[in-house]
């Protein structure tokens, strides 16, 4: 009954069969191993996007701050949700990245950015104006942190009205997987082809030890997304082992197998709470995450029955009276059995 | 036959057993994780410092850059062999980490830098002057970029200087394990006895996949750590195998076994090459690599008869007079064998 | 009829002529000037503060940069009111001089932060978290960008709520001066006696050329104060020009003098409104600056008779439905006389 | 008897008059008063330059660092002299504006870079290499800090050489006037035409109460410039008092006189020490510094005789024996007069 988050799991067996695969023998360090060069290509295969830049890093959080970097200047002000990522949970690792920038907060329900509140806050100032920090970019997550998943089509709505500004986008898809498995949309429908430039490509919650991609639709910037991770401290020497993980997270389709199963049992985590008489949802469970409403006596009871999950947000104390109503944030990943499940929604 | 860099390496088949062992069900994460403790523990043992901050990371110039940042301000100078890594090699990360410190560059025979050009960089100027960058802090390489090795004593005498103006002091470890074996010093007068702060303690040239440990001694500044490694995207959610292959490291000195037989291949080249005609050493060889001299047609043979090794510095073109003199770079790895380094020495 | 401003003022002709006593001879450069030790003298006269360290620099936006930057770390967030200067008038350079901290926006009416919000805001989270942008120090702004007053009683109930936290506390006076008038409060009682670290002490728009001071009232920051400010471009050679302008605002009180005046008439300008039918005050007028709504054919007569002002927020354009209301920002200084508030009256 | 620094100096009297003119009615504020309009036209006339952009500062520092900034990326290096003042007088503030980027050190005589050592520094490496701080710009000083001058042509050796690897070229001119004046040259010859980019233009030190122009001379990245200043806090609301005070230097051609008689008076005192038995000049003398040598016992006895300079480097202590020989170093400003200059002669 683990539902802490999905960074608690282990990693699939198959990537650690991976790694022992890809340690034989020398091989060129630095992203110059021939591991990397199959990754590159089914990466462009699986986005249909035979030019674009393909990088490994090792955390969602560089992947992010990275992409941010190299398409924001210090001056820009990145527009993202309020509970976006990037904002919440990253130390500041965007506005280090950056040199500076402003991270300006949308609100919208769900998770998800209202597209009026975005055109809201890009429609002024109505001039170039040097005392304002300007225009930057804008920075879409999917799946939400709050578990629900955007379309293509309200990806594209975002995307457009970033456009009418000739301002660039990006998609932090720790997870991504999720988020396709979820909406049916083929990759490139949910990226470039929904006006994406960059996507952080997550593993790490889904199966792999460490790793996540950053494609770049445009192969422009790739040579200073280069400079910028090297600079960073995020080139690996032994580059290989991040590149056989990714080989082995996009060979059969790993990626989306497992995370058709951190979908599932989050479904029927979802369905069991919703036909629960003391328990609520309190958003709507599209992927792999479950948040619910409940007393804390419940809380009290599940967590000391060996259930294990976050009480949303900022893991508030269990001490306090009992009929107070707290929310719970349960995630589900690759391992999460039908068992885990079903054991955690007796408890309630 | 292949000596390019002790990165080309593959893991020690231990680390990835460790890994495996690890991949079992739910961790804490982002160092949480049991095994960190264990980790922690045996680090702190091995260099008899019971109340040292230990935390791992996945590159060398990351451990280097945020040790420099946690202990030297943005307006700082730090003091530096002219050919340290942190100068040349990591595409100005101690920079970036620090807000923009500078490096100042010492001089000195074999890597090493003098105590005596140390004495007179830190000597002016002779007041605080705001118009200058004030010193900062003194950082040491050990192995050096060069090959050789600072004993206990050597380094006590660049400390002792930096001590003078209260300066704090890293050492750059990638290459620690190879400095121990070499020098036969211990862990601890290595570095905190010999009177350095903060260590970066690698492991991945030395037979991991990826991952330094930096170890503070003085734990103040430890959560300063904390926060600028997490705000450069340098936690790690599943920290656990960052943790299990440290753990495996220490296991049974594995370390210092891996680094005796790349520190004895490096010993068993370098002898070859003196007793050849037509070569000769460049530096002297204390540990594991072999820099040395010979004429451009002899680099050309070796290397079209499968030898690999950069031709030093910058991997100069194998184009031009056969008779000039260039410099080879040879890197030997705990993975070595002397069957390597006979077929090498044949060649010349 | 100007109210654009208190920027497009002249400077009041005594400090021209301060510049041209002060432009004899040799002196000392970069603050050495004797002119500046009677400065500092006289600030720490002012605010009964004999230990305080006094800077001189030549923009508002650097002695608020400077002061946040010197005392709140890069992943600090600093807690300011939606509508501060630092906000959103300095194109991110607090963000820049900090090295990427994070504004945390607290709402309130009037341009106020409101003391639950800030207490909300601080509330959370409640365990120490490395993934989070740490608490770093509170920032407020006396006079408002909405040209309200906090009495001494109001800030100290917000520093107070800071204190809790052990943050420091900076108060961007760029209209110090009219918040002395306004309030009758002593320097002293608005500032350290009400829990206040740094003050940004606004000059330029209260009759200087470009002056502002920062007063830091703890000392032991100082010399991290100076180097930021040399780092930053900020230390002038000829620094006894600033000096000049400053001995000449403290003279006789003529920094209150001239606030006085404007407060004045903005307060006539403001009972003007409010008594007009076709008009309406937007926030209360406590000093220099009044807030106001009217229709937007009004605007237009206005506008075209002469008036110079600002339409809020960013300069909207005067084209659009006449009964559109649109606000006025009117800014009064210490050169704006009887007769151009009079004026400006009659065209409503 | 002060040749202290050309930064002791009063400013020209005619620069208060200008300012006392300026200081009527309402001006638009932040560089949108027409005296700047003037300005702007007038820089553009002088240096030939119907296209270039035109700024003012208040510091050379933040004329340099600004220009380093919006002309070399975060990753580049800065190739300039080992004593330019960006590297030895400006607590890194080049290292702040640009996020980090790394002044590489050109040797050469009498404060000017040497071509070959410069060719040298950019010849390695031979290829992008991710590792490495790449090229970024290079960064010439007219009048040198040792007060020689270079030639246009000499200038565009340097630059051709820039140009070779496609680098922008930054010229210090803090002392351009003093440059111009001794050169014979014209401002076009000695900056675009002699491959120049982007020039500081000093006014500071020769007459001005702290003025900096700087000129960029292809456009294109004048909204960039704008940006970096205001979000260094340098952005002046009341600009009408730069641009009158840069009106007045340009007017008349002021700027040159004084200049001019700063370099006279440079030669008359180089011409009396090279004829003194007791001293001998350091470097050739071009402008307005000097730099001789002669025992401690003469410094001691010129100083307490009221000769005020530095002792170079680093204001040396004048205690110590009387024998040894120590650097003057004494600069010539607007106001220095042959009395002073022989006063001077006659104590050594």
């Amino acid at each position: 009954m683990h539902f802490a988050s999905d960074t608690t799991s282990p990693a699939h067996p198959s990537v650690i069969e991976a790694l022992a695969r890809a340690n034989t023998g020398y091989l060129g360090s630095y992203g110059a191993d021939p591991i990397m060069d199959e990754v590159r290509a089914r990466v462009r295969d699986v986005f249909e996007a035979p030019e674009a830049a393909v990088y490994l890093v090792t955390t969602g959080s560089i992947a992010n701050a990275l992409s941010l970097a190299t398409f924001c200047p210090p001056w820009g002000a990145v527009y993202c949700h309020r509970h976006a990522h990037i904002e919440t949970d990253e130390c500041g690792a965007p506005e280090f990245y950056t040199g500076g920038a402003k991270l300006v907060l949308i609100d919208g329900e769900n998770g998800k950015m209202d597209p009026e509140n975005l055109r809201d806050a890009l429609a002024n100032p109505v001039t170039p104006d040097v005392h304002l920090v300007q225009r930057g970019m804008v920075s879409i997550t999917n799946v939400t942190e709050f578990g629900t998943v955007y379309t293509p089509a309200e990806i594209a709505k975002l995307t457009g009205i970033a456009r009418e500004y000739d301002l660039p986008v990006h998609l932090d898809g720790a997870r991504f997987a999720n988020a396709i498995v979820a909406s049916g949309a083929s990759p490139a429908d949910m990226t470039w082809r929904a006006g994406v430039d960059v996507l952080s490509f997550g593993g790490t919650k889904n199966g792999l030890m460490g790793v996540e991609a950053v494609v770049i639709f445009d192969p422009d910037r790739a040579w200073e997304f280069e400079l910028r991770r090297k600079r960073g401290g995020h080139l690996m020497s032994k580059h290989r082992f991040l590149s056989a993980q990714m080989r082995a997270y996009l060979a059969d389709d790993l990626w989306q197998g497992l995370a058709r199963n951190a979908n599932e049992m989050g479904g029927r985590l979802a369905q069991g709470i919703a036909a629960s008489q003391s328990a609520a949802l309190k958003f709507p469970t599209d992927a792999n995450m479950v948040f619910a409403n409940w007393p804390r006596g419940i809380h009290r009871t599940a967590q000391s029955a060996g259930a294990v999950y976050g009480i949303w947000p900022f893991d508030q104390p269990l001490q306090g009276p009992d009929e107070e109503v707290l929310s719970a944030r349960l995630v589900c990943s690759w391992s999460t059995t039908e068992k885990d499940v079903d054991e955690f929604l007796n408890l309630l």
